[in-house]
């Protein structure tokens, strides 16, 4: 098969092995990366990771959402079995919705770098009331901070329908 | 668990407590805020409430909407507890669609002093007419306050389908 | 305008009427029915009624449900806004959600003696799960009996998508 | 163009007619039939008519449904353009949604002589709460008989969700 | 009941009202406002209509349609039953779908003088075909000119999938 | 490759040749069969199909369905590229929308000689009402003429939503 | 009944009048325009086209698409019933999906002198892909060439999901 | 507050109690239960179970439902705050999904002694596929036995539309 | 973990097995099957397909569909690995709709002896018309012969809406 | 038939041709233009493939996904049917799904040289998370290259909801 070669998949332990751990608890360390092959054309990327649970931290039942995370890479981009594992990493982990997702935001720019990255969870309802906390970032120095501007001060202006069923 | 420690959560005094008090009239004074710990970075955080209900000022039936509650805190930031305790204080209380929408946005700047903030209530129909009121604000004297003004210019442009069933 | 006569609308006391008074406690004495025009004829007729709330009986919080309620009418109707202040009086009143279907559907036999009846709640969830209690009824000694048996044994064999969003 | 001859079209005056009038108040005179080419095999023929409206017979207000018409044809067919004038002579008439649908019905039995028809109306809210009366009638001494008493014992188990927006 | 006091609904005569009249052709008279309480802040209200019907006027069949109506009021804001009635005046009346939606829009902007409204009419098809009009306004010698400028320059670029069922 | 060889595609002649000719009026002659290779093994085939257009029959303008096609092959299937040239030939035809479905069958049945068929026509509006007509059949003196009974007798109980949009 | 009287419909011949004709090809001529009685307020009109079918120019199979047609009037609009002629005129007329969508808006461009037009096709799939093409205009000199530009430049940002079922 | 008295609650020791503690794997034991009010009528509940998950037993990777359990009660009535703790032991326990819902049948069953009860769980998808089981059961020497029969004979004869996103 | 051990795992080779072989050609001899823990309990395990693909026999043209599997275990299940694996086998295998849907049931029948099977394929069109076969099997001698017919009878009474987008 | 003549469809061997060969690996190579006959006026032409198929590079295990094209044609446009047959030659190639979509937007630039082209695909879920690479392109030294930054920046803002099933 023709694709990308060995060396190009440098660094990508977690896919195509069967043997990786789930971690019981919160654990960046199991990002990996791998090189972008067109750094002269910009482009998105997106995961829709709607499997996603935590605890909650005071009463430590659980939480669900759905994440979407999209990032413009630079030189790097996150495989996507290691972000899975990285995501599932939170199951047993404790922490406030608005607080999850600039953590995760955070971790993947320590990971990869990106010129641009937005992460939006979806939480269900507890007490009738959901959360959807959304924040991003854009490269300082670079045009894509201004794009983070933008994005930020138009979005979701049409919010979806809920009613909790 | 990690996450927020104790004298992060300092202030928040419903959740986790089992003995609050559902208050029979408008009540401001059940709103929480807890510390943004996250203020370096300007993010979002959306609060869907289907589950909203009132009384009509003049004939006291019922009115029932879905509110959408968007903000970009601050340093503060509302507990969701104690905004569905808040939520719930209207339950007997008379008021105008467009007169509470703008109540609410009211007590939350006053509480929070956030960023932006913006309020959307989605009536059912009486008569076969349903109103939908939508109010913002951005914090004068920042860049917020422009976007504000260009979220309203470009509010609700593609208006959802709605046949009362 | 042709229709029905006055004579026909006897019993009937709360539509078109500005001064009928919202009850704030459960309040079965509200209901009125009048005379079902069509007796020869069995038919159905279904009330969608999705602004129900009540209050939880522990812990005072509001609950919220779309109600179905369908029958096949004898010789009394019920009147429909007559319906609406009933099912309103359970406003600020606390119950299960079982016990309110059961009680409703009764309540309903007992103003017009159908010849069947059926009452389906659809809840919003707490805690993650939401309930929808169904009960029915056939009027005993007539083959409407049966109809309820066979409702009930082949009740809602395609249960509606739930995501809590 | 082949298809139906002169003949086979007797009795249809209002269809490809352009100087039709719309009659202002119940009109069952305006309906017309043609024959059934097909009657050695029972099929059965829907209507959809989502443009109905009527008066309210109390306070003048105005009604609006969804009628679904369904009926297995004997010698004689309904022509549609006129049904819709029919429903059209409705607009400023006032009655009871209940009485509405049975009345459709009983008209249209004695125009058509049908082995099997049903009527099925869903209006929009009026005070939160909307009505779908729904009758139906098989031809008395034929098999018939026993499918509209099994299509109303099994009648709408599964009600559509209404939200009334 | 908290809320509006009496003064501040001044002006107000349908509402609470059962004895309005319906008129029988096009009667702008019948529109009533009052005061708006938050001058200082701009907002929306949209107003959801889905139970529109009047005369097509050169064949006399009626026509049917949802009409969105969105301004951001002055000084006064238009009250609910009385444009209820209002738009009930059309159902006798006859004119093109184009006309109807501009003179809502004039009639409503000499009753309030906002400072932006716009009149979005989506009707149902005649001969497979349905036509959907929008127009806009915005105050003379205000800002609102050009959000008017801009909605329309970037009105419904994606249009909802029709299928005509 | 493995599967039918050729001559168990005895008598295909329109699938895979590129020259066919679409008739311009109703030709029953084009549909073409071929063996079934289960005939021990009762099974459905539904054949969808969104794209059917004819004419009416007394002013010439076009009619648009969405035909549904369902049967149990006896010994001979319907090739469905013949089916699509056949379906096209009533694409300058006029027929009543009734008549059209029943004529659809017949061509089958005498095509095929299925165990059993049926075919339901779902047309738009025209002067804001639909027609969908359905027939079926059962082999006679084989079971399933009770089950297309069965079939007609429990037709449609839970007619889809129609806006005419 | 009031509206546009005579004067104001002249040039108006097909809408009403029974004997129109079907053209059986491209017939630009059938198109009929009336005058614009709103000139000095710019505003949107749609057309939503669901029944479009044109043959493809190679094959001569069917193709079907939904066409949507929005412009802004200047003097002139276009009226209904002539487009519905017109668009069928393509009935039996062979020509790319892509010629087709220029040459409509072309034709209106004559017929009615816009200040802006878009036409949107959404054509069915052959071979499991389908296409969309979109063309628009602003009068060259106006601002309206500006916002054909802008409209162009962010067109369909938001494809819509299809999975040709 | 009307409604259950403390007795009737008997038994009831989670629900309204912030000290309840999550278990880490399989807990049948938390499972609690009251008592049916409305014993003399058969009746529906069902609970919408849209946050479950539970590991794969041979990779230890999460895997996700949505659990719906109907039941009619007979003298027992499962508490759903105790439900949910059940259902929550499952969190980081291994089992293939057939088996996980066979298991949690066979605890409410014994918990309940229901007259009848199903459980129906659907995963989202492994590899592209995803797996649904259903399993019933109606006690023994009751004309449950026969409903449990019909409902597994009937099941799921129309699977919803599932394209795994 | 608790749940299955070894044994009961017995002929399961490809789960969790990273090395497993994608077949080129059609390969039955890839299903796998297990032990069914619950055998004293008749109950459905659901496959849901939407990946399926294979190639049409004349022409070489890739075909789509999403095919539903529904079956009820006897003493062995099938492994949803193995079940990928087998349907993968079809990627470059050419054969009819029909042919395909009735070789991969009776496959499963040969692997798993089942109580009851049915396999139902949804295919993407070509042509415009699209076909979705559907085949059935009850254990001949057992009650689910039975099943089998009255499933066969009752299939597919309300078609999907398809309109090929 | 009017429409294109031979000299306009010059280059384009596949369409119409029965003998086409379907490329088992990667094959740009059958990609064909034709001449783009409204060169003077800016349009978009979309084409929806929701039939892609690609194997992983590391695992061989198939993917899927709908693959959105969109483009302002130059002097040249992609006929349609030979798009087909490329992406087919996809169908046994492995390569990661970041790659594919800028292998095609490559491919396609080469191919027409057109003003402005974007691809997105979006791929069904492995472990539970799906991608969507989204990649456009302006024409250098034109306004298309602002137009595609511009869309760029402003891209995917309301992510689909997605759930896996
Ligand atoms: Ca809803
Ligand atoms: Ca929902
Ligand atoms: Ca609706
Ligand atoms: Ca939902
Ligand atoms: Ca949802
Ligand atoms: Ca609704
Ligand atoms: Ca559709
Ligand atoms: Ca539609
Ligand atoms: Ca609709
Ligand atoms: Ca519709
Ligand atoms: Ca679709
Ligand atoms: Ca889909
Ligand atoms: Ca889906
Ligand atoms: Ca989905
Ligand atoms: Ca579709
Ligand atoms: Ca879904």
């Amino acid at each position: 098969m023709t694709g990308r070669n060995e060396e190009e998949l440098n660094g990508v332990t977690h896919l195509g092995n069967q043997q990786v751990e789930y971690k019981m608890d919160y654990a960046p360390e199991v990002l990996e990366s791998f090189d972008n092959k067109h750094p002269e054309n910009d482009y998105f990327v997106k995961f829709n990771c709607p499997e996603f649970t935590s605890l909650c931290p005071i009463t430590g039942q659980p939480d669900f959402a759905t994440i979407y995370i999209s990032y413009v890479p630079g030189e790097k981009m996150v495989e996507s079995k290691s972000l899975k594992l990285y995501l599932f990493s939170f199951r047993n982990h404790g922490d406030f919705h608005e607080d999850c997702m600039n953590i995760i935001m955070k971790d993947l720019i320590k990971l990869m770098d990106p010129k641009y990255i937005e992460v939006w969870g979806k939480f269900t309802p507890r007490g009738g009331i959901s959360i959807d906390p959304y924040c991003n970032y854009g490269k300082p120095g670079t045009r894509f901070e201004e794009v983070a501007w933008n994005r930020l001060a138009n979005h979701d202006m049409y919010p979806e329908t809920i009613d909790n069923r």
